[in-house]
C-alpha cells in the first residue's frame, strides 16, 4: 500500500472513532507502506507523578501504532493480539511520536516493531521505549 | 508487608498524584502482600471504535498494577522495565480491575503478573488480558 | 482433561518423537488438567561459559512446556505464537523443571503461564525465571 | 565499536566456551558495530517431529545473538534480562542464522532486536522469528 492522502484520512477518521484517542489527543501522522506513525501533543493530564509522560500513555501509542501499522499491510479489520515494551528513559518533551513498521506480515498476521520517541521544541527526536506487538486478522 | 489501611492510603495518594491515572478515573482497591489492584469505572471516554475498553487502557491498567505491585514489595522507589500483554477476548463490562500479583521478588528486581479483567453489574470477573512485567528499584 | 496414564503416555511419546528434545534429554513429568511439566536432568552440555544452566536452554524448557500445557487444553494440533521469558537468576542444581500451566484457553488459543525451577539433590526447587506464551491450534 | 578480526575472535572464544552452544553447534560470523550474528548448520538433531526447527533451537539463537549483541555495545560483563520472540513461520533450511542488532544502549542497559532467518542452498533467506530482548551490565 502506498502513502495517500486518502488511505491517511480513512486512518484519521477511524482513529477519531476511537473515544479513548480523543481523549488523549491521538492523531495519525503516517499511514502506509508497512507502517503507521502515531502523535500526541504532551500535555499535564499524561503525566505521572515524577512530571514524565506515564507508562500507560507510552504503552497506548505503541499498542495504537502497531494495531494501525498492521492495518496498514493486513485491512482495517485487524486485532492486536499482544505485544511487549521495554522503558529506555523516562519521557519528557512536547510530542510523543510513536513509529510502528511491520517487519512481517503473512494472510492473517503481522509482527510489528514500534518506536516511542519524544519530540523537544526544535523537533529533535529521543527514544524512550520499544515495543513488538502480533496483530491477526478477525473474522 | 501486610495490606493495612496505611499502606493502602499510601498507595492511593501516589496513584492520585498522576495526572493520567485521575484522567482515566483509576483507583488503588488492594495493596500490599506482595500484590496491588487497580480498579476504574468503564465510561465512553475509555472505549475504541467498536464498543470495547481499548487496548492502551488496558495496557495502562497493567502498567501501573504491575509498577504498583512490585512497589508493595520493593518500596516505592522502582520503575517498570518492561512488559508483555496478551489479549484475550474483548473488553466490556462496569468496571476494569487489573490484579497484579509479584511472581519474584529479589532485592533490586520483582517480576509480576497481571490478570486484567472486566466486571459486570453482578461483579462476576471476566478474564481480558493478562501481562507480565519486571520492575525495578531506582537510585 | 484429567492427568490420566495414557494422556501423560502420549504427551510422552510427543516429546521422544522430537529430535532436539532427546538431544536435550527432555521428559514430561505431568500432563493435563489445564498444565504441562517438563524435566531435564542438568548435565554440562547445557551450561554456559560460568557453568550455569544456558539461557537457551531455560528457553527450550519455556518453549515447550507452554505448548504441551496448551496442548493438554486445546488438543495436539497447536503451534506456539510466541512467548516472553524474565531471568530471575542464574540457574544451577540437579534437574530443571518447567511447570507450565494455562491462564486461560478459548476454542482456538491458549494464554499459558511457565514456572522455570532448578531442582537440588534434596529436591528443594528455586525459581529462575518466568515465561507467558500463546499457543493457537493449526488446521 | 568497529569489527575486527579480533573482536570477532573474541567473540568466538566467548561462544565455544559455552558447552551449549558447543552442543547445538552454534558460531559466531559477525560481531561489532552494535550487533551480532549467530549462525548454526540445521541438522536432524535440532527438529521436532514434524521436520521443522525446534522453537527452542529458535530461542536459544535468538537469547544468545541477543547478548552477544549487547556485548558489542556494553562489553563482555552482561546478562540478558528477558526478552519476547514471535514465531512467524515453520523453519527449514539448510543454516539458520540469529541476527541481533542493538536499537538503544544506555551505559548499563540495551535493548536489542534480533531476526532469526533460515537460509537455503542457494544463500536465500527466511524470516521465521523476531525477537526484541533486554541486557544488563552486571557488577
Amino acid at each position: 500500500m502506498t502513502t495517500t492522502t486518502d488511505a491517511l484520512s480513512t486512518a484519521r477518521e477511524i482513529l477519531r472513532a476511537q473515544p479513548f484517542s480523543r481523549l488523549v489527543g491521538a492523531d495519525v501522522s503516517a499511514f502506509g507502506d508497512g507502517g503507521a506513525t502515531l502523535e500526541l501533543p504532551i500535555r499535564e493530564d499524561l503525566l505521572q507523578q515524577n512530571g514524565f509522560v506515564h507508562g500507560g500513555v507510552l504503552s497506548y501509542a505503541a499498542d495504537n501504532a502497531i494495531t494501525f501499522a498492521a492495518g496498514a499491510a493486513l485491512g482495517p479489520a485487524v486485532l492486536t493480539a499482544g505485544y511487549s515494551i521495554d522503558y529506555v528513559r523516562p519521557a519528557v518533551g512536547v510530542t510523543l511520536r510513536a513509529r510502528a513498521e511491520v517487519l512481517h506480515a503473512g494472510r492473517r498476521q503481522a509482527v510489528v516493531r514500534c518506536e516511542l520517541l519524544t519530540v523537544d521544541e526544535e523537533g529533535a527526536e529521543t527514544l524512550c521505549a520499544l515495543a513488538q506487538g502480533t496483530v491477526r486478522t478477525v473474522g
